[in-house]
């Protein structure tokens, strides 16, 4: 017997396909399951199984809910006319947190990557054209990751949205681009620096 | 709304839980289990409840098994009369693997720890002081961790060893420490470097 009892390297295994967990962090896991109250390792089991069975896509924005629609887009208080389009629903908890939007949302689930081989027919692209085709949007806010591929996907869905919808009102903005609340000048990249000089307002 | 799924924020709290999981890591980690297959997610809860259930300490060796005795333990053709005492079940697996190794094995669960408060008693020590009153030991393989916490384990067990048994016979002894193979002299610590010149052997 040179091998560890097989119910440890099972869950050793199936950690290690988490994102981000090598074998040794896995090992660090599994025994730390090992030592932990049943009662802990039964919640996060059951939590496991919870969100695969409970958890759907919203027909009409796309992020993760248990309800269809989602609470978001069965809101009648929120603004019906606007669209953030983000990349994850995790950007739409991060705007949520602001309480600075009280409109609707649209979750692409990527960003466009030719490099990794994703493209429109991967992410909500399509949906989100019909869905303006539908709706009386007035304004579609492209708050993709400030990043290549959030850029790309942004440029890429303002063209779409010019050329193949005739909505001539429709207005596209983007979020504003310059130095982060907290940051320091010094340390700020070129990018961000030109960005906040091009976006510079009176006060 | 301004809160996730339900399902999703009881996961990401579940897994953040884990030892080195930030909640940044276990939402990562929840939005994977999100997308992957059901399958897979299947697998990973099983495992957690099943390494809960099925998993046991062996009555002689304390090694992590899933039959008491152990495998090792159960096994005739092992040698016997030797034990090698080490601070986690991760370190029988290293030191099978070399299969330069035919003995027993005692697993502490630990190291003692003044500054953490982990004493005697939260350690298999006294089963071992026990076990070598019982079974006709010939040697004891000290191979606690080459750190602070197991140099002091090992000469703490080596003081009780030699105090509290009537074992004249009993041979201790430790891992030899020096350079790593595969390891640079120009590279290598004091401590370490100290070690190998102190332990060098005639060639």
């Amino acid at each position: 017997m040179s091998e560890i009892a097989p119910p440890v390297a099972a869950l050793i295994e199936e950690f290690s396909k988490l994102p981000g967990i090598g074998v040794k962090s896995a090992q660090r896991l599994a025994f730390f399951v090992l030592r932990s109250p049943t009662d802990q390792a039964r919640r996060l089991s059951e939590a496991i199984l919870r969100v695969k069975e409970s958890i759907i896509y919203c027909s009409r924005c796309f992020n993760i809910t248990e309800t269809d629609p989602c609470p978001i887009c069965s809101d009648a208080q929120r603004e019906q006319e606007i669209i953030c389009v983000v990349e994850e629903p995790l950007d739409v908890l991060a705007l949520e947190r602001t309480s600075a939007y009280k409109g609707l949302y649209h979750v692409l689930h990527g960003a466009l990557s030719p490099m990794n081989g994703i493209g429109r027919k991967d992410l909500r692209i399509d949906e989100l054209l019909r869905r303006l085709e539908k709706e009386s949007t007035r304004e579609v806010i492209l708050a993709t990751n400030p990043g290549f591929e959030g850029d790309y996907t942004s440029g890429f869905l303002r063209n779409e949205m010019k050329n193949a919808l005739h909505l001539p009102q429709l207005r596209i903005t983007s979020l504003a681009r310059g130095l982060p609340t907290g940051g320091a000048l010094e340390y700020a990249d070129e990018g961000t620096l030109s960005r906040a000089l091009e976006g510079r307002r009176e006060i």
